[in-house]
């Protein structure tokens, strides 16, 4: 019997989890922990590199209560911090011996800020992530489009520690590319908080009808008489990631044909929506209650992750000469 | 009572040292060790930074033997190697988000380099010798002339941090500057055990005394009989730093009346040079003997040092937010 493949993700704590972050990531993190061993963090060091700024008081722990609402379950995937891992600052400072400047300062998203002062860990912002794929000799990373530069670099990192070290120390982790399109946001442009056009998955439910029900739908469709196109909607895409497929085909057809208006495709909507957020309140209520419990089960996480990352650790440094 | 001043020193770890190893650094640990609380640490992630290959086998520990043969006292001193300390990666991690790339790019050593396809990490070397220094909030810091920009860096890193943290987590470390001129190698030239040129502080006798002995002299005086000029001799500086002050007043005065030859002056250098290497060999020697015993007292370094580190990481994760 093999082990089963390791997957290593993380995610930037930048508030209160919303629709986007749950279909565009979740639920791969949701299919993947079924079969894989998963390991899931925080990225609060990340959160610093990306933004310049300070992390809110609570966010940490808060994004944890929203993994456990969408059913990420501690018993199958480990769940850390990666502020409390310093193996990540030490395969990370020890990667940056053997990583030549050039690579990094060519990295696609690196280029965009070189001529905004960018700071020096920004610049080493995809050794960082290397480094904690690396560190647990990940199989599998979810990546979206946008990182796919970065574990290109990361494997041509483990490619090069492999050669000079003369053994197989690092697998090359492969990408899991979620098929899934990105989700808009209310205003249908990219869901961002920054954007304020989010519903967040913990949103309660008057303030979650009234962002749906101020949506604007299909320009073009300036009367309840006149056919709509689901295509040209920005609520369709929300529609398409909740609403039964069967229902989903009526309520293209009868926007087509005028037989439905937009509010009522819209309350059609958060008949699906409403139950799924309620379930998520629901079982983060019951963590929020019991936040020590929470603490342990981050703890435990912590705990096995290190195991994984210290020995990890032992190897590089043995292969870099690093005996003492 | 004030409590002492701290002192942080690393030094890296490339073979046997020598006399320019310990007239250019040691000594100056000597006299800090008597009153002030002294860290100083093997550099072994440093060794690496800067010549991109692997350590000598036990190249750490022999170092350790060699500040313990020149007198390092580990009672007084606290003794400890880089790579045993994750909080120092930590602390470079996160120093990283707050600095500059800008910063990096403008040390003069670095500019040196830069066309010479240099690695992330060998940008980041003065970065990381900064949180080797701030990991202790090391008050003074030995440097040589070439490293005086990068304790500037190191003082402006911790001005800026103090600065957006809004407190005075580091005091800035100041330099201490040593007084002593650089020793020349055997032929006159820097000493450098790549130039082959080096006398080992433990020499065996025969072989300080074949160097010294075919040690080129002042090039004016061809013959016994012109007189001499101690400036111009390569073996005077070792005489400045080894022979009692009125005897080198002696040879010098003989050598300009050409009263004294190089082989009989040669032979004064060697009576104080000799006894010398003897106390250092015999130190070593009780040292090598009882390996386990210097490995434990790194260890009681080590934990020591980890204490302190730990202690200011938890401050300087407060400061960033990083409160998990």
């Amino acid at each position: 019997m093999t082990a089963p493949a390791r997957v290593v993700s993380g995610m930037r704590p930048t508030g209160a989890l919303h629709l986007g972050h749950y279909h565009g990531v979740l639920k791969t993190w949701l299919n993947l922990q079924q079969e894989h061993d998963c390991l899931f963090f925080v990225a609060d060091w990340h959160a610093l590199t990306q933004e310049d700024q300070r992390l809110g008081e609570g966010a940490v722990y808060d994004m944890v209560v929203d993994w456990l609402a969408a059913g990420i379950d501690p018993q199958r995937a480990t769940l850390f911090i990666q502020s409390r891992m310093p193996e990540h600052a030490e395969l990370f400072t020890l990667l940056s011996l053997w990583t030549p400047l050039s690579w990094l300062e060519r990295v696609p998203g690196f280029r965009e800020v070189a001529d905004q002062h960018p700071s020096f860990g920004r610049l080493g912002y995809p050794l960082l992530q290397a480094a904690d794929i690396l560190a647990y000799k990940a199989d599998w990373v979810p990546v979206g489009q946008d990182q796919a530069a970065h574990l290109e670099l990361c494997r041509e990192l483990a490619r090069r520690f492999n050669h000079r070290a003369e053994r197989t120390v690092f697998p090359l982790p492969q990408a899991v590319l979620s098929d899934a399109p990105r989700l808009p946001g209310l205003d249908g442009q990219k869901m961002s908080k920054s954007a304020g056009n989010t519903i967040a998955m913990r949103e309660d439910p008057a303030s979650t009808r009234t962002k749906v029900l101020r949506m604007p739908t299909d320009p073009q469709r300036v009367h309840r008489q006149d056919p709509g196109d689901p295509e040209r909607c920005p609520v369709w895409p929300l529609h398409q990631v909740t609403t039964p497929p069967a229902q989903q085909a009526d309520l293209a057809q009868a926007c087509r044909s005028a037989k439905v208006g937009c509010v009522d495709c819209k309350e059609a909507l958060l008949e699906g929506l409403l139950p799924q957020q309620a379930i998520w309140r629901e079982r983060a209520e019951s963590h929020l209650a019991a936040p020590k419990q929470v603490h342990w089960l981050v703890e435990v996480g912590t705990e096995r992750a290190r195991a994984l990352a210290r020995k990890t650790l032992r190897e590089v440094r043995d292969c870099m000469g690093l005996t003492a």
